[in-house]
């Protein structure tokens, strides 16, 4: 099958493609084309199914290089990160909302059959919560990432719906240990009090230790999003979207967890130095989610946050 | 002040139009010059504070002629009803979203302090509901005119949030009885069978009598729009919107209502028609609500529906 990825040269979007590439275990798609796209030129990889583009998916004719007829599943996974589409209003919902539009809009009208996979977030969540959030808690978004991302879901599901594409919506919970190096998601932090003092730096905690966090690890993250591509389209009932399970855990258990992995030293490389726009931003995100319509889909879930960091030091540590 | 309705030749728009100019009783806001603009020409007004233009809010140059520094109120209640937005999508998509935010980004550049008062629907609701929908419910639309609206609840959010406008959502249920004729509106039969009865015409009923919708008389829903510009800011907490009270009534209830009010010869001219299309679409609206937030903000509601049937009689009969 043909498949194209958005966000290509990014974090997850790199690691989508890793999986979709993988002959073993053998990815959970047949990929016998795959285009990886992104603003900048994606690395180019040894592996004769892969074509690299550069393209402002902004732009209207982006979408119409990048889709066309045999297009089989579309993992739409670029997007402004949260601190930037908070700083940047205009630019961040060109990018998170109408560049997906451009995108529905092209597929409907050349492959109204291909999946479209669209990574949303737990951020689309805010305001006044229910005790435990789940798959019918109402969005009221309190960042403007979150709010594009949500405008978007209704997109996909009202296209969905129509029939002019095949949409699955994935709300990926906070993603750590992220490898390489910050971005400016204000949940940023949740990956670099980890990674690094693992790398032997400093890093500052711009919340509270007792801030609580929803978070998956990227391996868990990515398996799950291209799963979404695997199921069939009824199993969403008439909704899209899904939260993707995660685990419950604050900064201080993260930083006990990494002490016990890592040792006092280590853990000792983190400083606290309390922002106020971070913190009421990460504060309106929900921890406690009920992940069972998830779990009941076959989405899966990490075990402790101790196995996440182990994970972190055995695949990615040795890469920085 | 000076106020913007928009949609004003519409049944609504005209009413709200009136309840701003009413001397006795005086009107909730104390208007200087109010501005009405329709797709076509409202009709004057013997009140030399009205203005009235012809506009097509998808056009961008719209929002620009309309909207100036000294702008106050806006009251935007132009759409495209359900069923045109069903049938005609991107038509919908274009009045329904766009024009709504042409005309944020319009307020936020040269009035951010004006009130923007934006009618949404119980339409935005469906999917798997609650037994019980209240503010806190999540919005699955199953029609393309409630994801509309939806998004442009969202986006108001944010809007509001950020300081770019100050914005007050009223979800609207099933406005009946509707003076006039019939809409395009799914829900239209919700008027049609009163009122054309009592004007000694035929009306089909395209759903069944089970049926229940969630009810609102024009009246009180005039009130309740025009009464969301009188509340502080503040009282709506993280999330604009506000599902406005009404009644919860079957049609078999109404028929009986309207049988009671004028006897059996008007009532027996409801003719059962079932069509699929409608009966579906109807079918995903909720209908059990809890209005506690709403009554609590000061939004009113109707005794019953035959009270809802003897205004009509009153006020809008003799009109027709």
């Amino acid at each position: 099958m043909k498949v194209i990825v958005t966000g290509a040269a990014g974090f997850l979007g790199s690691r989508v493609a890793d999986a979709l590439l993988r002959k073993q275990p053998p990815s959970l798609l047949n990929v016998t084309e795959l285009i990886l796209t992104d603003v900048h030129q994606p690395p180019s990889r040894n592996d004769n199914r892969v074509k690299a583009l550069a393209l402002d998916l902004t732009q209207p004719s982006a979408a119409e290089q990048l889709i066309d007829e045999n297009c089989d599943v579309i993992f739409h996974l670029a997007a402004v990160v949260s601190g930037q589409a908070e700083a940047e209003f205009d630019f961040g919902m060109k990018a998170n909302l109408e560049a997906t539009r451009l995108l529905l809009e092209t597929a409907r009208r050349k492959a109204p059959k291909a999946k479209f996979v669209f990574a949303s977030t737990v951020g689309v969540f805010g305001g006044d919560l229910p005790p435990v959030v789940d798959d019918l808690t109402a969005v009221m978004p309190q960042t403007s990432y979150g709010t594009a991302k949500a405008m978007s879901e209704l997109l996909i599901n009202d296209y969905s719906r129509r029939g002019y594409v095949d949409g699955r919506i994935v709300r990926l919970p906070t993603v750590s240990v992220r490898a390489g190096v910050a971005n400016a998601a204000v949940t940023s932090f949740a990956s670099g009090i980890v990674r690094e003092p693992l790398n032997g730096k400093e890093s500052i905690c711009p919340v509270k230790k007792e801030q609580e966090l929803w978070l998956a690890s990227p391996a868990t993250v990515v398996h799950n999003i291209v799963y979404a591509a695997t199921l069939e389209a009824s199993v969403f009932g008439k909704w899209r979207a899904v939260n993707l399970p995660g685990l419950r855990v604050s900064v201080g258990e993260m930083l006990e967890a990494l002490r016990k992995e890592a040792g006092d030293k280590v853990a000792s490389l983190v400083r606290f130095e309390y922002n106020e726009t971070i913190a009421r931003m990460v504060a309106s995100f929900p921890v406690i989610f009920d992940n069972s319509r998830a779990l009941k889909l076959g989405f899966v879930v990490d075990s402790d946050f101790a196995q996440v960091i182990r994970s972190y030091i055995k695949d990615d540590l040795k890469k920085n």
